[in-house]
């Protein structure tokens, strides 16, 4: 499983391939929040979200005979394109299988990394099959989505930068907020600061009513949502916690947060007018708590984790939220 | 007048006090444009512009005797927040002069940042006798927005970060396309860069219709504007160059360049989609260019040099341009 030596040569890995993300603040979002909020903003990041660390995490640490063969991801979102890219500037093939009802602009924009797209029927084909065929047949490797050491110690790589980044301004204890899903990002970031920076603690933030994680943290056992739509935070409907994230977060992180889909609007608008940074709903949940709980202490960090989002939904942000 | 030295020593006031800016690139922009865009991201600087380091840098190159009695500007935008934040940085008294119209959301953020503002009406009040007035009565000093040496350094900064930035991505010649007013982004970037990275040329971009400058450099002679309204680009309708700025850009930059509305809007929309970047008009004119003038080179770098943008400007981007 991973730890912090992993993450760390994940980070040697990237180096020079993916962006050192800048941590941002503003003094107008903290009158706002009536607090002080730093704003880890990996919707910089290429590709537009982490995800393109732990694509590059994973195809990087491949054995060379294997990666030549290629690739395989199921998305239709953030992963598809990190891992694209990803596998673009190693050479090798990537396989990208994706429902034929994804939005267009997502289809086009993983095409335009180089990826062959595969689109399936969600309503009379079964994904997984497809997969292990696709896999078999031309000896492709499938990059998981969160549930996978190297993706973990890829998302992990915003931890060291965090760590280093914190200390700079002389913030030693607070808490972290991460966009949750499966949990990659966050047991990544959890298994980072433990080593590096023991006083900023993972807090994993989910859209209310998809709190498996959180629900998961409190009862002891990984627990499932209802349902996987009904939000617009689309990135970070996973159905239930990671095998291997869950065991971290458990040790490490917790409890989780939730905010609701008008509250991430809201922080959509108020990173717009005050950071001038384009969040997508799910990029912008763990802002959205930091914005809106009460009881979090003074100083908080979050991280704003993607900015794929389309034109209708931030014009929503900017109806609803923005002056 | 401003030289390397001056914008080095800038550089060392406000080094810790205003950011390092990322230089940005996209490879499904550069696919939009048909060649190799670079953006170095000032709309991610403190207070939302480039503007703040030269604020920065006025009051931080000050007698101290004089500095502690205060300092005036004149603006309703991007100068007077980057005044404004600077000075309160410093604890000392900042005046801002705003025209009683300007929008409240401005208004409000420049008092945000500690400023008094001082409205006045426009019809029935000179700006430059009120602005003497209170000078004189309260021992301010005015810090002009661009003709003004350490000003021009403290842009100029830029230019250093550039010269590094380039440098290591292994691009020694290519135009550096400037978002252009009154020309003191424009001149203390080609200043840094004359002495830094003398393969990287400025070439200053205004809206169409509002190319003094452009005219001014092709015909040796100071050319005004026939009005300074009339364009989205507010943040850049200055009604000729500065007496400082002409001359350096005179010997180190252009020729000009222009683009239009739409085009900046459509800038707008693509910085939206592929750099996740909030762009206002004036701040993507740069951008605008590069994307849209046909003898261009391979490779270009520009300033996104400003995101403080209305809402219902940014929603015409999307509108007009967004898929």
């Amino acid at each position: 499983m991973t730890d912090v030596t992993m993450i760390e040569a994940a980070a040697a890995r990237l180096s020079g391939h993916a962006r050192v993300t800048p941590l941002l603040n503003a003094l107008l979002l903290d009158a706002a929040a009536g607090r002080r909020i730093f704003v880890k903003a990996e919707s910089l990041q290429l590709t537009g979200s982490f995800k393109f660390r732990g694509g590059w995490s994973a195809i990087s640490a491949m054995d060379p005979a294997t990666r030549a063969r290629g690739v395989m991801a199921y998305s239709s979102g953030n992963h598809a394109q990190g891992v694209a890219l990803a596998a673009q500037a190693h050479g090798i093939p990537a396989v990208i299988l994706m429902p034929s009802d994804a939005p267009q602009v997502k289809i086009a924009n993983t095409r335009a990394y180089g990826a062959e797209v595969i689109l399936y029927d969600r309503a009379t084909e079964d994904r997984d099959t497809l997969g292990a065929r696709l896999t078999a047949d031309r000896g492709l490797t499938l990059i998981k989505p969160f549930d996978d050491p190297q993706v973990i110690a890829g998302q992990g790589t915003i931890g060291l930068e965090l760590a280093e980044q914190a200390a700079a301004l002389g913030i030693t204890r607070a808490p972290v907020l991460t966009c949750c899903g499966g949990g990659g990002l966050s047991a990544g970031i959890a298994l980072a600061l433990q080593a590096r920076a023991p006083g900023l603690t993972v807090r994993p933030v989910e859209p209310a009513g998809f709190d498996d994680m959180a629900r998961s943290l409190a009862s002891g056992q990984a627990e499932r949502n209802a349902q996987t739509t009904g939000s617009i935070c689309d990135a970070i409907l996973t159905p239930q916690p990671g095998a291997l994230t869950l065991p971290v977060l458990q040790r490490l992180a917790g409890p989780g947060l939730t905010a609701t889909d008008d509250q991430a609007l809201r922080a959509m608008a108020l990173a717009f007018t005050h950071l001038r940074l384009v969040l997508e709903p799910g990029g912008a949940i763990a802002l959205a708590a930091a914005i809106h709980h009460a009881d979090l202490p003074d100083t908080v960090i979050c991280t704003a984790s993607g900015g794929n989002v389309d034109a209708a939904i931030f014009r929503m942000a900017l109806d609803r939220h923005a002056p």
